[in-house]
């Protein structure tokens, strides 16, 4: 039996550790065999030293040979999975899940919860009154095969070894690593049999990633992990310099996920929704990517993707009415406040992450896990980079309890505005895309 | 207030530590807000990036202030502080503190307990009917004052973040660093005020560093950490490439320290306990060194030493006969065996730690803190490297609770040797020396 201290030893002097040593460690932690203490000894030298390809992987497999793995068998189309590293007013998802399925794909997701500044797929589902999120796993397989679409709650059983080394990540300054990012990201989604992951990996002032550069060593780790691990993996980084969508909230960006869904609404979101539409196409149907964006949008504007997403709320307990008359059905907030520019001029940057803070500071977020939110509060926020803006003219409303709150977020969000005399070019939607290839 | 994940980040970046940042980290784990995860990854960035010399010492000095100090003011004569790093047949301390005292000097001397192959002196001295080690400060600083000496336990409120840290580097792999090793050596120490410290590093297969390169570091550290502290040290890099003395055992090592206080013995221990004598008077006294090893060497010929000795048993509630007939008062064990050499040939090396761990084998040590140890058994081995062996003649003797045990420990000592057919020389018994100066 290896002494995992000997193991931490031989990655603390900057050896490669084998599977059997790496499983030693994470599944020894796991079980409770290795202490606390170890394995926050482990990550610091992990992170300092680095884990090569191979290691990643073996890793990786550790963490997902904690829990259970959840199979897809049976699902009659090809299945794919889409995760985005967390950004502000990012509904892809919301959007994606129920259009490829309109294009003949099966959407298997599981999400976690959101934290800090960026929003979670489920909270925001989850303030469609009804909505549940806590699928077993035969039920989720059969809304897959049935639905086409289904987003749940991924259960403590799947990979809890990540959520112990996250949690140990974070009190010992051992987060910023990317393949311990990579690993924590992917042994989610590898744990979920799908033909197809699609990765959105942020980048930008709103995401945990600030520069593209950061972006792609992460897409490319993510990626490299998929190969090793024998699955298909697509990864694009985008861009997180502003809030993508307007709606920073929950039941705000079902509102806008909705009005994109009936083809009522254009702009970043929608494009990018496109984006992963095409990529799941053309690596699945063998669709070439301008029609697969060319069927993607008529799925939107025929309705197809809508009538899927009303399936998908029907079949998981909510009310079908919300892709109807979304405003009628969702929590509002008590407080509408308009939210004006103070000052003119073209729009430079926004501090994205001053904008999904400020809609925390309203109740729409949480800082620590477990905390509740408060679906009907957030932030519109509709300029973006590039854009004239005229200061008393209003940019969006926030959505409060209070007028004072309300008053802090407008200014906390102009605060977060960097305005420019001179036009201004938009930043690029997609900075770089990384794929396994037809593998 | 400083977050203790940031400058654990510092550190693992590569970067350099304030005093003020070290503090936060361990005086906040001292205090429980750091925990024991974060300080794990604290000493795995520490021991992976290093610290300077500056770190070291603010580093040091934060576990000092993590408990009491002991002043030694009031006492009439220079003081000195001795400590080894830990041997096998290592009784030098207790030859040292009452010859020291015996030459004008005044020995305090705070000690922990033995672990692994490698004994203490408190458990040495414990196995003198009725001596006690558990001292209150006064008591120890008077005695300090009219006997000369004083061997006591250090308490729990002397360096808590020493234990504390010492036991969490055990648990993560991260003991063998000089810079920690050094602090964790060196606090203890400095937290007693005397005027000199002595320190025995020792070097080779019985010493934790196993080479004298890694030794002569350690030394240099705990030097450097003395002068940046503005306190005197000498450091002597000495031979563990086999056992010092003869003795390997408790009452073992009474008995033998006896004979060399009554100047009936010569030998390695008895040269080294010079050494360190003459050091102290050099650095304390003015007396040149030879002049200091001829005042040492007749202490302990007119029986001056052994008086002191008498006189510190006697202070400490041992009964002071050990000094007469060491073999009536001290405990001895049941079986007391041969100890015959299996093979002809000149001794060429000895395993010094595997003579350690035969005689914790036999009882006479701990492989845990706080577990009892036999006063009575132990080893006796009496040939040096350099030295003829005949086969079946007896080399020493086993003193153990049983026959069995006694064959077995007869078997690893045989195993330990390693025998040549030609003369070997003998290593030398101080590799280097170490001093902060006159400082």
């Amino acid at each position: 039996m290896t002494d995992p201290r000997d193991v931490v030893a031989r990655k603390r002097d900057g050896d490669t550790l084998t599977e059997d040593e790496l499983r030693t460690v994470v599944l020894g932690y796991a079980r409770g065999d290795v202490s606390d203490e170890l394995a926050a000894a482990f990550l610091m030298a992990s992170f300092i030293r680095g884990l090569d390809r191979d290691e990643t992987v073996a890793l990786t497999r550790s963490m997902v040979e904690s829990g259970r793995t959840l199979s897809l068998d049976g699902v009659s189309r090809p299945t794919v999975d889409k995760h985005s590293t967390g950004g502000v007013a990012d509904g892809v998802t919301l959007v994606f899940a129920p259009l490829a399925a309109s294009l003949g794909l099966a959407v298997a997701k599981l999400s976690g919860r959101g934290l800090g500044h960026t929003g979670g797929t489920l909270d925001k589902l989850e303030s469609i009154p009804g909505f549940r999120t806590d699928l077993d796993p035969e039920t989720f397989r059969q809304q897959v095969d049935q639905v086409g679409c289904a987003i749940a709650a991924q259960t403590e059983d799947l990979v809890p070894a990540d959520g112990a080394l996250y949690a140990l990540r974070d009190a010992t300054a051992t987060v910023p690593s990317v393949p311990l990012i990579a690993a924590s990201v992917m042994s989610k989604k590898l744990a979920v049999e799908t033909d197809l992951i699609l990765l959105d990996v942020k980048a930008g002032s709103g995401a945990f990633m600030k520069t593209p550069e950061d972006a792609a060593a992460l897409a490319q780790a993510c990626v490299d992990l998929a190969a090793g691990w024998g699955r298909r993996c697509r990864a694009a980084v985008t861009d997180m310099s502003q809030p993508l969508g307007e709606a920073v909230g929950n039941s705000l960006d079902i509102v806008e996920a909705v009005e994109v869904l009936r083809g009522d609404r254009g702009g970043r979101m929608t494009d990018l929704a496109v984006e992963f539409a095409a990529a799941a196409q053309a690596a699945l149907l063998d669709v070439p990517e301008d029609e697969g964006r060319r069927r993607a949008r008529e799925a939107l504007s025929s309705g197809r993707a809508a009538e899927v997403f009303r399936d998908t709320v029907q079949a998981q307990g909510g009310d079908p009415r919300v892709v109807d008359e979304p405003g009628e059905i969702l929590p509002g907030a008590p407080v509408i406040a308009p939210l004006p520019a103070e000052r003119s001029g073209f729009l430079r940057t926004v501090d994205a992450e001053a904008i999904g803070r400020a809609a925390v500071a309203l109740g729409a977020g949480r800082m620590r896990k477990g905390e509740p939110i408060d679906p009907a509060v957030g932030i519109v926020f509709r300029p973006k980079v590039g854009d004239r803006v005229e200061a008393e003219e209003p940019i969006g409303e926030v959505h409060a309890r209070s007028e004072k709150l309300a008053a802090a977020v407008v200014r906390a969000v102009n605060d977060a505005m960097d305005m420019s005399d001179r036009p201004v070019d938009p930043p690029p939607l997609v900075h770089a895309t990384r794929d396994t290839g037809d593998g």
